[in-house]
């Protein structure tokens, strides 16, 4: 039998022959208007954050809103005050009605929800290189068992950093968290996450108006495009002082 | 402009100063009779083995299905035969009666679905440390894109492995594979995974009935506690001759 013991973003792991400390994951019902919307597994901390950030990415929310724990649900539930901007179940599915599903659709479901993105700043290949390094994991030192996201001003200084299980998540805080303190769009400001980035990752990003995005890890084929679609830089591989930029070279000195 | 063309599980990049390969991301719908149960953004190919091992990691299907694109759809569309066991939407979204939503909800959860797990083989904790440079990964060579689960013996042979831009969809197209040939449950087997071990991977793995999860990344506080729920061995960190041993230790040797 190993004992987990949960104390705050990270648990404590004792059982035979093992003595180690794990980022915690926990699920997190968000619910508008009294119904639930989606669970998602995240590490806890800044749940409001995240919902509002995950509702915003899907094109359900476009400004702030009350959101706190139900007063009779125990924890793990967040309610967002509502309406929403459409149904959560009107979502497409990503297909058009021309080919059936495919990543045109995609493509097209996330230009609805998202503004033109502004020129932006311009900014050297060697600072997005570096930013990586800046994103400062205080969980991640501990348990090497999360992502972040972090949002930095055009010359490289960190204004928000989040961290999550779920990488997802941490960029929903890091959006949510924006949100609420009126940052939206992110014109002149710089994303950079941990890990590899998606579709999904540049889909909130793109609905947040960011016109950079900068990872550590490799871009997919859909990622790419999504990016170049909405005119957005995304920067992959940022380590070791190099970094590759896949869209928007323009914005890249 | 950024060209991005696709050529099967891998795509090239062109555009200005940048010349790559990335993987390839794309929705895939999963339908049965008819009715869409769920859209994953995966790497195209083995698609039938990734609707099936979702749909049995949800513990909707215990057995092989006919699946395959249906004649009426172009692509990125996998048809299952259904009946399924219960209603999808049946899922309680990881919540108890007396608790709400909570990680002992998403354990019980998983327990419905999840036969108990074998004695299972007794391994060497080397072979263990060693199975993740076996997980040959063609497709991440070129991308660095990409995730991998392996199926391997209890001798560290391997049997299958899968690529994914998603690690869940590597999974479940693994187990998908393994149901289709009547490897279900994977009693004397070992599964590996290329990252992280959430509490996702853990949960299809279960269902599976494996025994032993092995990955290079870290685990979750709540991927232990399932494992050691369910009896499982789950191991972490593997890499470089080491691996830490969370829970099941008497399968180690």
């Amino acid at each position: 039998m190993t004992d987990v013991r949960i104390r705050g973003a990270y648990a404590t792991v004792r059982g035979p022959g093992i003595e180690d400390e794990v980022a915690v994951e926990e699920p997190l019902e968000i619910r508008v208007g009294g119904a639930p919307i989606a669970v998602t597994m995240r590490t806890p901390g800044e749940d409001e954050e995240l919902a509002l950030g995950f509702l915003h990415g899907e094109g359900l929310i476009d400004g702030p809103r009350e959101a706190g724990p139900p007063p009779d649900l125990a924890g793990n539930t967040i309610e967002v005050a509502g309406p929403l901007l459409r149904e959560p179940g009107s979502r497409s599915f990503y297909a058009t009605s021309s080919c059936g599903v495919c990543g045109k659709g995609a493509l097209e479901e996330v230009a609805v929800h998202a503004p033109p993105v502004a020129d932006g700043p311009r900014v050297a290949r060697d600072l997005l290189a570096a930013l990586p390094d800046r994103l400062r994991q205080p969980t991640f030192q501990r348990t090497g068992g999360l992502h972040a996201t972090g949002l930095f001003s055009a010359a490289g200084e960190p204004l928000l950093v989040r961290e999550d299980v779920g990488r997802h998540n941490a960029m929903d805080k890091v959006i949510g968290r924006a949100l609420l303190d009126g940052l939206l769009p992110l014109n002149d400001l710089i994303l950079c996450v941990s890990g590899r980035l998606s579709f999904e990752l540049v889909q909130k990003a793109a609905v947040a108006g960011a016109p950079i995005l900068v990872g550590v890890g490799a871009p997919s084929s859909l990622a790419v495009t999504l990016a170049d679609d909405r005119n957005m830089t995304l920067a992959g591989f940022a380590r070791g002082g190099r970094v590759n930029v896949y869209t928007g070279a323009q914005r890249v000195a």
